[in-house]
């Protein structure tokens, strides 16, 4: 991950933020400053309809302007007075006469105001020019304004060749003076993801960041600064981005499905038993007695193919009670989930889910190539090689542990077949994949049984690595080395399944199990597979983003559950 | 709610089950005694290579058999030879040569199946006829057959104009002998709803409800028996089509606000403050604090207005720790959510409101006409009557108790206006709105401040009801007199949100409380509004079900978080 344009040090992100409440301080003053003068006699002003505060504009406009997105704002609104609703993003004194703004909408769609002081109709007095430049950013804002040619292209802001002379303003909702993250603050790349939120502590190293963010627009904030501002982080436009971007993939993934009918369904949340392994599992009091929270849907999915719906996906969270204080992972997460019935074999399942994947990060790129664009201009990646159609790179998990040996480097010269791959092991073969197929995506199949949950299906051939262990119809899929998806054909006969469940060490007879057990028992369930992916995983990594908390709406850690 | 062809009461229908258990068991011991005689010796008979127990089908079918699902088979599979997967749900031994099967799929499509004995080539021997004839229903087979016209329509199936005239039959996944209920008890109406599982006591009463049942094609079972047979429960008919209506409302919530702008989000289920009522809110252990359980996305929501993001909707699971064990509660459900900027007036909200459920009422009764017949014809309802195109009925709460004292039963002669409806009320205000405007879709605007929480607007002409309370800019909307939306205009003003937090009696600094407040005072954030719509309660009205559980995948209820 490159991070070039941000500070690059916990520390140095520490004392920018310092930095940014001293801007932040120094703006407040000349704000109210400002306020206090501009409000002092308003009543007596003859322009004092067109401005000021309010909570609705009902009656405030022409009847004859119409409401316009800045998006929208083109040639054929070219003369015409329009109103805009926006954030005002910016704002700045020129002369007694005339004063500047930027609005904000739609996401990162800004363009430039002018307020210029006119004796004419419609009226523009000196005090609505003082006024109107000393709105405080991020101010919701309501103008009337007449669409015209800028003398030469205004490069600041998206909409370029059209800027709004404005002729009434009412705000909305006001913003303070200081705010807690300013917008160069929001939109700068954060490197500081710590649930510490100590002070800095050290005054030189302070003085040294200090004259380092002083070349950069705005100093950066810490994670933690973030979503004490949330509604800040949130208008940034890198968020608004990974937020739009995080959309297109749910949808990519709905669409591909379901034109292969699939089916929609919801998993409990609530459920009665910790079935997958205790330990991560959050538990709560339950009137009297105690339930869980889901940490997969799998076996909710696989009672869905019992229950004859054939073919089914989720969009769905799902828990994990890890406490675990990194960047890459959350308590809550949402899990994109599919589970299908089998003709003859479990590539059928194989080849949808890379269907499914390849579907998305191509539709990505191709759908959200300005979103993608914003993303990189904070958070700078290469962007993600993908193998031509029939080029998909299927590896043996015996296959990937050989390259890893053979080409990988030294400390993985002795993994082994029969053993799971460890992080490192992971990120380390995608570089070799990567460097031997020209690929960031790629699948690893047949893992050993060693490192799959009992439900996974043996393969029929009775093939095994290492030392005697039997592998397993069942795979991953990696993005730059990075899991994103764990899937495989489950065992769909109930004598096979108890037996599994026995050779793992589990009781059939436990909480959770006997039902789910006992669902196969009861009825046949014909031959199935699927899997998981993560979404915030698949966003995070595909855009390359420091942290998977930032591909999150709400980001739940083991320390911080607000906002 | 009509329930004419189900037994009418909780007592028969309890004596229907033992009745359904006795039948089951007879099953049983026939199947036994059919599958020690088929089982034999099938290892000497010349077609044993066209029939059998199989776990997968890899090499089991001629090469040039095509795949098809019953759905799909027509004019154009005609003569031809094809493999059809499919659960088997009836068969019957017609001679010694011949044999009848039903098979099904895709939720209720279902086709005969003939298997002949045959010394030519494909061969099906008398064994194999025996054998194919005493599958246990619910089984999950592959067959390969020849499409063949009927000498005349086959009227127990939905494909009636062909039948399979079968020559190689596998079964992937066997049901047991016998089923913990049938597919004839999963597909009647359930009439007993409650979590008493105790048996039924008075043999006297179990003989006459049996003689009951015994008219009817299956006896009833209990919603705990459903439950107890979770993949019987959704493999019936009925449930695959409410589950297919379901996803429709969902798509057709969604498509019509993408549409609109509006952009999907994600709130989180785990919570650091029981911000809305602490009284119904399931609360966890969390890494050594407390967190809870979301009951509503509504604070997240306007978060997302004041991050910039305009237009939004959600789909997600909500909680309430609500001890009510009625057909009309469930601890977890799934709330369709939407919130806006507002331009002018909070009508924008209540027409974009009413409209999403508008097309989600016509596109269900278009797009599921099927799927509705199929429902109806377990459970009876009357179809719902919608307006007319611009002639949707809007009502204040005033004009509603108003209508309901004059022309309501007379136990609500003296209903006031500043006092919240209840349910009763509710329900005879349907019947007179019904009565006297044609619909069973309207709106009920302007609420009294005293039936709706702090974060209401007040509308802005300061209109008083009853004993002086202030009416807000809030609303619910109804199907069949019962509430499916509630909905308004939210305080975007911090200084008039904190306002009403203290009138409501609520302290600004309690947890959550102060998080939200401070999102406005941070900030400038625009006026909005917004909705929440009960998805399982949409279902179970629209269907006129008995019990909004039948709506839910998995109802979770305070004594049921199994399966």
């Amino acid at each position: 991950m490159e991070e070039s344009s941000a500070p690059t040090s916990k520390k140095g992100a520490k004392k920018a933020e310092a930095k940014a409440k001293k801007e932040a301080l120094k703006a407040q003053r000349a704000a109210e400053l400002a306020a206090a003068t501009a409000a002092a006699s308003l009543e007596d002003d003859p322009a004092q309809d067109n401005y000021g505060n309010r909570l609705t504009t009902t009656s405030a406009f022409s009847p004859d302007a119409q409401e316009v997105e800045i998006r929208a704002i083109d040639e054929t609104c070219h003369g015409k007075t329009v109103v805009v609703r926006a954030w005002l993003q910016k704002s700045r004194v020129q002369s007694a006469k005339m004063g500047f703004v930027e609005l904000r909408k739609g996401g990162n769609w800004d363009i430039q105001g002018v307020v210029m002081a006119s004796e004419a109709e419609p009226l523009v007095s000196r005090r609505m020019v003082k006024w109107v430049a000393g709105i405080s950013p991020e101010s919701f804002v309501a103008v009337e304004a007449k669409v015209v040619r800028p003398l030469e292209p205004v490069k600041s802001c998206r909409v370029s060749g059209f800027e709004l002379h404005i002729t009434k303003c009412f705000v909305l909702a006001s913003a303070p003076a200081m705010l807690g993250m300013t917008m160069g603050a929001a939109s700068r790349p954060i490197v500081d993801f710590s649930d510490d939120s100590a002070p800095p502590a050290d005054a030189d190293a302070c003085k040294a960041a200090e004259a380092a963010a002083a070349e950069a627009a705005a100093p950066a904030a810490s994670m933690l600064t973030h979503l004490d501002n949330i509604a800040m982080h949130k208008r940034a436009p890198v968020q608004q981005a990974i937020a739009d971007i995080r959309i297109q993939v749910k949808r990519l993934f709905r669409s591909y499905l379901e034109a292969r009918r699939f089916k929609e369904f919801e998993p409990p949340c609530l459920i009665g038993a910790a079935s997958e392994g205790g330990g991560n599992v959050f538990r709560l009091r339950y009137f009297g007695d105690e339930a869980f929270l889901a940490q997969s849907p799998q076996f909710y999915k696989q009672f869905e193919i019992a229950g004859g719906r054939e073919r089914v996906f989720s969009i769905s969270p799902v828990f994990r009670a890890e406490n675990s204080n990194t960047p890459r992972h959350m308590t809550e997460f949402t899990g994109l989930d599919v589970e299908m019935e089998i003709n003859d074999s479990y590539t059928e399942v194989l080849s949808i889910l890379e269907g499914v994947l390849l579907s998305i990060f191509r539709g990505i790129q191709e759908q959200c190539a300005d979103e993608i664009e914003t993303v990189r201009s904070v958070y700078h990646s290469e962007p993600l090689l993908l193998p031509e159609p029939g080029q998909e790179v299927r590896l043996t998990f015996a296959e990937a542990q050989k390259l890893l040996r053979e080409e990988g480097p030294p400390e993985f010269a002795n993994v082994r077949d029969d053993e799971d791959m460890s992080t490192p092991q992971e990120k380390a073969l995608g570089q070799v994949v990567r460097a031997k197929y020209k690929t960031d995506f790629y699948v690893i199949d047949k893992f050993p049984e060693t490192a799959r949950p009992f439900y996974a299906k043996l393969d029929d051939a009775g093939t095994t690595v290492g030392d005697g262990v039997r592998v397993t119809n069942a795979f991953d899929m990696f993005i730059r080395g990075q899991e994103v998806l764990s899937g495989g054909q489950r065992i769909h006969d109930p004598v096979e399944l108890e037996a599994r469940i026995r050779a793992k060490g589990v009781d059939p007879k436990s909480p959770g199990i006997k039902e789910y057990l006992t669902t196969f028992q009861q009825v046949g369930v014909p031959p199935h597979g699927g899997g998981g992916i993560g979404l915030d995983r698949v966003v995070a990594w595909f855009l390359g983003l420091p942290s998977v908390h930032l591909a999150a709406y709400y980001p739940r850690t083991p320390k911080r559950l607000l906002p």
